[in-house]
Order: C-alpha cells, then structure tokens, then sequence
C-alpha cells in the first residue's frame, strides 16, 4: 500500500501542501556509508525550482533543502533521512474566486468528490510542489547510483517536443540540455522554441510537452517479473507525475507501426559480449533491463490554468465561469525534466537494490 | 513488494511456465458473498485463448479454470480463490534450437543474465501464457464490479490500430467487437484487417496494435494520490502485459501537441450534476476518476518470432542465426484485448475497495 | 516492505535521532474530515514526556507537536498529515566516552554490524526517544476510533507488574491509572511501587515490567486472516517498541498451563447477543476480533544502562569496561505505557478500515 | 497489504480448505540456481504431518507435495514456486451437527461475523490443515538458507512444556527432539509426558504447550528498524500459527523480573570477537541479530474441541451446546513444532535477503 510513499526497498515518503509551511520528503531504505549533503542534493532541487526563468512561474521558492536526520559526519547511516522545504512565496491572494469553483484539467473536482473536503491554497495537495520533494529523494538515489555504479552511470532528460514543435534528437547534445532554459537537446530548435513558448505566454494560454528520459551505464538484470518489471514501474513512477497522460519505453506507441522485423532488436558478439543493433526495446526485455541505454519518454499536458474564461460548475452544481491569472507555466512540461530523471533514478535505484536481494 | 503479485486490497499472485504441467493464480481480497462460478470465468478464458482463429496461435489450449479454494455452496467466502489452468498442448518440440540462443525481441538473454537459469521450454515464465491467469483474476473483478456497482458498470477494450491500420472510433460498435476475431470496433475496417493480417502471417511476419479501454459506470472518487493514482497504477497495470511497450491515458501523448484551451475539458451543471464537454483526461483528474468514462489505450509491438533469420548470440556469447517457425500470434495484440480489459478491473476494484477504506 | 514505515492503511513513517534537530513523523491514509488539532495529540504526548516525574529520565523535553501539513481548516483532509517534535535537551555532554564501545544491552553493536557507521549520540536511531513519534500517530488513530466507535471505545494501558512486585488486577482503575506517575491500575499498589522503584534508581539498578492493555468497543469482524490476524499484527507491533521482549494475548503464555475446559471460553445467548462467559482468548479467535474486550500484555527489560560497571567490547574487538550515568529511567516499561496504548489504536483502527475494504 | 501472503522479499501465499480438494502455497522471490526437490520438502512435511503418532490426530494425510512451477531441472529458477497438496481423509461426516452452531474456542463465530459466511466443513480456512503449506514453504526457506550459510546453520524447535509439566532445558539434545513424538528435547521428561498426554486424550480433554525454538549460525546484522525488527517479524510470524497466545524473545516475559545487571548480556571480546556472556537478549539486540543464537518460544493453548459438553449459540443467537467428538490433536502444541521452525526460517532467510539489499 502506498498512498503517498514510492518505491519497495528505496522509498520515499512526500508530504505537504503547495501554501501550508512547508512541504518534505522521508527517505527510506538508502544504503549507508554515501556521502550526501545538501549542496549535492541543491544541484538538482535548482533546475527544478520556479522562478527564474521567464518560460516558468514567477513564483519564487529558494527550494533549499534542510536535512533533519539520516545523515551522520556526512554520510548516510541507513536510517531515514527527512528533507524539509519551506513554502517560502505562498502569496495569500485571493482565494475566494476559486475557493468555491472547480477548475477545469485541475484535480478540485475530483479531490472535493473523494474527500469532501480539500485545501483550495494553490491547489492544496495536488499542486506541482509536491515535485520538490520528489527531486530531492531523487537527488540521493542518483548520489547512490553513482556511488555503486561509478563514471558510467547516468541519467538525463530533455523536452524533445515543445507543444506543436519538435527537435532532431540527432542533435541531442547533453551539454546544450544544461544550457538552454527549455531543456532543449538540440541546440537548433532553442531559439524557435523560446519565440513559441514567449507567445504562448503572452496570450496567456499554454502548450503541452514530451520529455524524454536516457539512463547509461544501467546494469543488466535489473527489473522484477512479472509485477514489478522495470518498465512497468517506470511507467507507474512517470504516470504519478503531476499532468502526465502517456508514456513510452523505447519505441513505445509508435511500435505499433512496425514489423516484427523492424521492430526486434538484432544482438552482434562482440569480444564475447552483447551490442544490440537498435533499441527499440527501450534497454528492457520482458521487464529486465538488458545492459542497452534505457529510454522511456512521457507526454506532458498543457498547463490548465488559462487567461481564457472557460466553463465550469461550483461547489452546488451551478454553472459559472473562471478563467486563472496568477503564476503559472505555460508550459509545465519543461519542469518535469528534472522531476522525470528524479524518478527515474528511484526506480532504477530500487530495482539495483531488489536485484541484490534476490539475486546478488 | 510483488514480484508476481498484482494489487493492493483486491491482489492476485501467478505462477507457472509456458511448458510446465500447469499455471495457475490465487486471488486474495476479494469481497465475501458473491456468486462466482468456473462458467462465469470461462467467458473471459474464451476470449483469449489461443487456437480457435486464424489469426492467433494454433496452440490448442481448452485454458479450463479449476477453482480450488475460497468458493462454497457457489459464493466466495473471502478467503484465497486458488485457479488453475492445466497446459495441455505442450509440445515436445526440438527446443534444442533455441536451447542456446536469445531469440531477438524476447526475454531469453535477460531472464538469463538476471538468474543464471532459464527455462527454456516456450520462453517459461516470460511466456504470454501467464496472462490466461490475468483472465481468470480479472474475471471475478469484473463479477465483483458488476454486483457493487450494478448494470450501468460496463469495461470494454478493442483494437483500434492493427500495424499501419487504423479505424474510424466514432464507429466503436461493442457488438461488433464480439462479433469478429480481431477486436475490430469498426464494421467498415474488419474485413482489410483480416486481409492485411493474413498477408502478414504468410509471409512469416508480424504487427504491432494499439488496444483501447473504456470503463463506463465507474463512480468517481477512485484512485489515491500521489503515488496510488488510477492512472499511474492503470500504466503500470498495463505496461506489465507481455510487449507492451506505451500506455496512454485520455488524449495520451497526443496531450502534448494540444493547448490548454483544447485540452482541459469543460464543466456543464445539468440538474446539479456535473457533465464534461470534452474527455481529453480520459476520465482521471489528478489521479482520482471523475465520474467520465475512464478511456486507456496502450501499444503492443509486434509478435518478436518471425521466420525472418535473425541475427543473435548464443550463452557463449558467440554470434549465431535464428528464425522461429512454430506457433505464434502474427499480431499478440489481439489477444492482449481481454488481457487489457482483466487488467483495468483488477486496478479498478481494487481502487473501489481501497476507497471504501480511506473514504467509505 | 517497510522499515520505518507502520501499518497497512492507516501508515505511520517516523524519522529522526535522539541527539538529531528534530524526529517526526508522517502519517498517511488518515480518514478525511476528522477535526484533530495540536492540542489533542499533546494529551497523550503529556503521558509520555520524560522529565516530568521522578521516576523518568531527567531529560527535558517539551515534546510540542507540530503539524506541518494534512489538516486544514482544523479537519484532516485525506493528505499525509506530518508532525515534527524539535529535540530541546539533546546535551552535548561527552560522547567520547561511549564514542567507540558497545553499551551491553542496546543496540549499539548491531546497528554498527549492519550499517558499519552509527550514530552514537544518546543511541541515535535506536533511542527510544523514537516512540514519541509514535505516541503522535496513535494520539490520531484515537482520535478516529473515537469519532468512528463513539463513546464505547476505550483503549487503556497500565504496568501491572513492577520488576518482583505485582499489583492485584480486580482492582483495575481507570481514574487511578491517571492519577499516579506509574500507570499503576491498583491503588493499594502504588506506593510500595514508588519505594521500590526509588531505591532502585539510588543504587543505579533498573528493573523491568509488564504493560497490560485494553481496548474497550472494538467491533467484531476486525482482522485478516491468515497473514494480517489482529493478534499477529498486535504481537508484531508491540514487539517493535524498545526493550520489549515478550507479547501475550489473553491468557498468554498462561495458556500453555491451562486444560481446553479452562481456556476455551463457553458463549451464553443473551437477547439474541453473545455474551462471553470469559477472556482467555483476549476478546481475538482466529485473528478476528469477537466483540470482547481485546487484551494483550507484553513485558518490558529493564533499562540497559545501569550504574555498575560492565565488560564490553570497543569498536576493534578489544576488551573494556562501561558503566552509564546520564539521565535515564530506572524502568523504561513506565513510560511504555502511552506507547503500547498508541501501537494498539494504530493497529485496531488499521484494521478497521481494511475490514471496511474488503467486507465494508 | 498481505491477508494470506507472508514475507518481503522471499514470499509464500497459502490457499485453501480443509475440506476442499487441496491446499497450496506460492513461494516467491526464492532466489534462482538452488537444488530442491520434493523429496526435501517432505522431510519437515513428515514431522507436521497428522495420523502417524498416538498423539495427533487420526487424520491420515500422506501431504504429498507436488511442485508445479519454479523449478527447472532440479533447480529454482527466481520464479514463483507453485506447491499443491491434495486432501485424501477429509471424512464426509455429519457436519450438520456444527453447521449452525459456533464452537467455543473456535473461530467459526468471528469468521461468521466477519465474512457472513464461513465454510463449515472442518473449520475450513481456520483449520490448522493450511500450516501444511507453511511448513512447504518453510523447507525451502531451510534449504536456500542451508546453501547460503553453510553448515553452521540450524534450526530446531522443541516442547519445552506441555500442559503442567516442564522438563529440564540444561539436557537440550537435538537427537532426543528428532526420536520421541512429543517433540520432547529432555530424555528425562518423555515417559511422564506420553503417560500424561494419553490420560489427557482418554478422557477427551486437552492440554496446551510451549515451544522454544532456537536458530545457529544466524549473521549479524539482520534485521530492520524500526517496524520490521527482526524480534517484531518473528512475533508476528510466530502468533499467526493458530493456537498460538504468547511469544517470547529470549528471557522474554520473564525478562521483567530481572535487575539490569542481571538481564543485559555482558560481552567479552575473544581473539577479536565478540562472545556474549549470556543471552537473555535472544540474540537480537535493537531488533538486529547479535550472531549469538536466536531463541524464541511461543505458546500454544490447548485444542478447543474437546469431549465436555460446552455453552454456546447457533447462528441465530439460541443458547445450545456443542462437544466435539471427530479426530483432534490433544495437544495441537506438538505438531507446532516444525510450524514454528517453517515461520523461523522464513523470517530469517527474509531478513537475509533485505540485508543484502540495504547492506549487502
């Protein structure tokens, strides 16, 4: 059971609302002895946090991470390790106009229909914040990975499709992904993109976004058939993030269209080991990652809150209007980057960590 | 933790290989008092079992359900509902071909690197076998379903992309989905499937397909953020099935190439209740259904043995040839259409139980 | 899985050191809609708290909770609801001393085994400064139960025996319990208890006890057989708190010395109820809950830290001695009493829901 | 979650009736490449099984086990381990005698209260018949725990007391254990114990038990705080076997009636390492194993059908009387025995494969 815990033996416990005090995340089951401090876990918590760069929200969070236990002389001691993050800029405007009204593509409806009761703030639960804590847990079990691991390990993630506009992933460049504020692998498609999403703003409406993950150095033999198979769990991991509404392994949807013949993945020996000749698969078989780089990727929808009016009911049924100023994304998509490679690492952390139970 | 355990409160575990004497499942949650019987289950069994078209596998298997615990005088009682399946068509064929080697596209090398042993027999565990249980756990969901929430409770899937062949869903005709072999909802497109998937079988080839799910009836409320929504658990439900490789919710990744004004979908209040105007969500906001009609598709790639040679390796690493002949669905799609269907009950009932805990 | 997670529905994850900023804890799977404030919980916290008697540890801590998320607007809302209680009175006195030697008793030798790094500052994880976390969870299960039974539901702890001296349980009293600072039920006890245990901490000695629990209106039908009974969970729950080392339902090990005449407890029809003629099954047959009052005891060691000086062992095999002064109490089962109460309410209303799962 | 699934990561799922056409367990997470077959099973079968001893039941059961899946070659394969075993001596008596009526001491009435329905037939899921399965899986857990630490590896459980009388722990001998029936470690003590158990059975009354069991050769450091403490698991396992009332860890119950200087277990360091000098602890400190020996006992109350005629209520609340007759143990403690070792070595190789997790 797992209501707002992820993970088997790698687990991560999140909390908090996006205008209470403050939001945090309990890490459990990390091995000991890694060096972690809050510095490292910063690197990842800043390409997340909102409000610097024009293409996200102007709300401002610092984001910065206070361990409150599990770490002793800089090192984890295996037990859990808190992370607290204060909800700095949770602006008190006024709540009264939505306090009452569903927005349409926002979880109020179905929060109200489930608990009878829901925290309007920001959206409460359901907000995006929740993110944070996630980047945080994900930012140890990326530390772990590179520990056990070592200089091969990694994982990156881009925005490969921005709304109507795509990208070469030919081009796809690591080094540019860091540099542009899109996440934008391919360093051609940065300047169109920035007019799109500028426009997109300006009239205040909002795009969708596919984000594609790659994880190097990924062992073979990870993945636990047949209800815990790599894939599946990423697929569940990446489903749970805030707006996302499908998911790819390798070829994904697209492998619908192709023959058995374009679509199975040719292995060469060589020197005795195992190079596929294309990865369709994505790194996994039958729910076990293969030693290939692992590639999954996720749609992002448009950011639901709009300038336009648009048509919705109130806490009695009435019909009524809204439409959502305030600080928003135009593109949520962009942030989920580093939310995307966040989960990742957990799953693939856990599922390192359960292979060794079973099978080291 | 579930390695071959699927669920929460309404769980199922599977066990059993594709050439062992027999597979089989244990359902446990499941409520008291409801009438389940071995017919009702076969109808679900009939569906999915190979060797009555030409268009599937011609392994004869008459995939009898035996139940032997948890049913007295016709009800359950409660207790484990232990399944079993007797494999009856087994062949003894020449498994010294692929004995060492990975077949391309399958599980072989990884159940190999992973465990260092693998029953080789029919690809044993990773066959798609094990999913004849997932019929027979996904059927007594549905009996369930269909006494909790009554007439209007209705899960439905189809194929409506075979390889590069779509069909028209505004034709989606649920009789019609009965009535041929290959799930098609579309009367108009059945007879260029069939053509286009006996071309393919002649020529020893295979296609992927693109199956899609609707839950009608299902009350809203369902689904437990964060790390338990009905759509994160949906995906991770269905990317567990045997070569699937995307899994969409709603408008799927196809959300990403929408904007915000034609993705979220409108509220109207007619006599007080709420009524969508659109269902890009597919039914789940935030990870709770709405009430909509809970719409999921996911892709199937196609059929990995094709008579193709194939280039591979053998357990020495050495570089080797294979092509498999035997029995194989040129399109394993289609019977992934009852399989898709037993897995969105088991998610759903299970999410229907576990929010009469928290919210009953 | 769960290491520092507790419970199946209503789950608790504690986190934090004894000589750490703070501990806490997040509770998750709460019932919405329930009104619990800081002050409610501070009641059973106020029975825990060191310092406030002379027979606890001298140690000051307020224990003031702080809710961080989950409640709003005074009512739980279905979120995670996480608590943070700050370490106040963690002195810096001189850890050199037990710095590289393993207390005979705690746990410090096999937390260094298993993780080869501890936190050895007044224990670290292993403190039973922990449990205060705990009594903070099951201050919200109570409160529940409360708001779920009504006024019927009771669970009530006492120590019934003292190291040697025991307390005669007819005269069990409520009102008593919350009078004397031994949670002793027997008037007639209580001062030969509070001599005894004096001279026991003049001498630097420690001494142990048993806590004997009650739960008062718990409706039958609670508990899953055959993995999750309410005895099993119990016994596994109170097992867990620091320093016990045995658990009894009912009769107990008692039962053991018993003929089945004796033990077996007959039933009488009263206007059509069931009327127990006894308890020796401690109100759980078949790990389902009868209706009786359920009863369960368990034993607590006496404190490890005593006076006298002991052998042990240093961090590199070599022999040393250790006698341990600082502020401890010279019966931990006192304070084990809100402890036990706590883990029995988490568990009980666990069940509570889950029965509301699968037969609700 | 986990109604009739035991274990984290090596896991078993048991099934069935005593009065159904068989009974069956689910092992998973067995770790892969391990030689097992049936005819090692059926060694810890045979000491459980019933209808061989003048002091069990006069069922005659042969508990053939069959395994259906997870073995390949003679080897686990990491896949699930599927084991049926038939029921041959379930008598079709006169059940409509104890149909409507509730025994005392049973759990025919929380069964009813819960589920609203029970299968009557021999107490169905509530029969003691279902350890048959725990004791399969067991074997297994022995078998992999047999490979992985070697030779110094042990398990034996014990009576230790039955009903009144007691015997002489100090003449423990292993051989003893395996020759008498009564599971009887003191040579001394098993001709007054059979004398006193057979005037037991001759006038059709009961006696409960106590059982030690002691496991050797257990590492440190298994054993997971806070909520899955090695001690915890191993009481929870333990008072899920039916019958069962207390549970003890090392001193246990008794360990509140000793000083501090008494109980806490001085340690010497010997070439290096660390020798305990007593082992009040059970050999698990902090829930973590010590490498000292792991003791732990239970007890067992005395079968509640008996031949007196004793007080109850049918299912429609009439007073009425019931005594048992039918073919019953005198003592269910006796065959306890290899249950209890099955849990023990379940826990233990569980917490072996979690270390190896976190740790390893």
């Amino acid at each position: 059971m797992s209501f707002n815990t992820f993970g088997k033996i790698f687990r991560f416990t999140t909390w908090g609302e996006s205008h209470g005090p403050a939001i945090g995340c309990v890490v459990d089951g990390c091995p000991p002895n890694v060096p972690v401090s809050e510095k490292d876990i910063m690197k990842d918590m800043n390409r997340r946090r909102p409000g610097h760069s024009k293409f996200t929200s102007q709300r401002k969070e610092s984001d910065n991470v206070k361990i409150l236990s599990g770490i002793f002389q800089g090192k984890t001691t295996g037990t859990p390790i808190s992370m607290i993050i204060y909800n700095e800029d949770a602006k008190s405007r006024d709540y009264e106009t939505i306090k009452n009204k569903f927005r349409p593509g926002h979880a109020d409806y179905t929060y109200f229909l489930k608990y009878g009761i829901r925290d309007y703030r920001g959206g409460g639960r359901q907000s995006a914040r929740e993110t944070a804590s996630r980047v945080a847990a994900g930012a140890i079990a990326r530390i772990v990975l590179n520990k056990f691991i070592g200089k091969k390990f990694n994982i990156v993630g881009a925005v490969t499709q921005l709304g109507i506009l795509g990208c070469d992933k030919n081009n796809w460049n690591v080094n540019e992904i860091r540099k542009n504020s899109l996440f934008c692998p391919d360093k051609k498609s940065v300047k169109l993109w920035e007019k799109y999403l500028l426009a997109i703003r300006k009239v205040g409406s909002s795009c969708g976004a596919i984000i594609e993950l790659r994880a190097s150095g990924i062992p073979a033999g990870l993945g636990a058939p047949i209800y815990s198979k790599l894939d599946s769990d990423l697929a569940g991991a990446l489903m749970s993030i805030n707006a996302v509404k499908g998911v790819n392994i390798g070829a994904g949807m697209g492998s619908a269209f192709l023959s058995g013949e374009e679509n199975s993945d040719e292995i060469k020996g060589i020197l005795g080991k195992a190079k596929f000749k294309s990865n369709n698969a994505g790194g996994i078989l039958g729910g076990i990652s293969s030693g290939q780089q692992i590639v999954a990727s996720f749609a992002v929808k448009p950011t639901s809150s709009i300038l336009s009016s648009r048509e919705t009911i109130d806490k009695k049924g009435r019909n009524t209007k809204i439409s959502v100023r305030g600080r928003h994304d135009p593109c949520v998509g962009i942030r989920a980057v580093p939310i995307g490679e966040a989960m990742m690492s957990c799953v693939i952390l856990d599922h390192y960590l359960l292979n060794k139970a079973q099978c080291g």
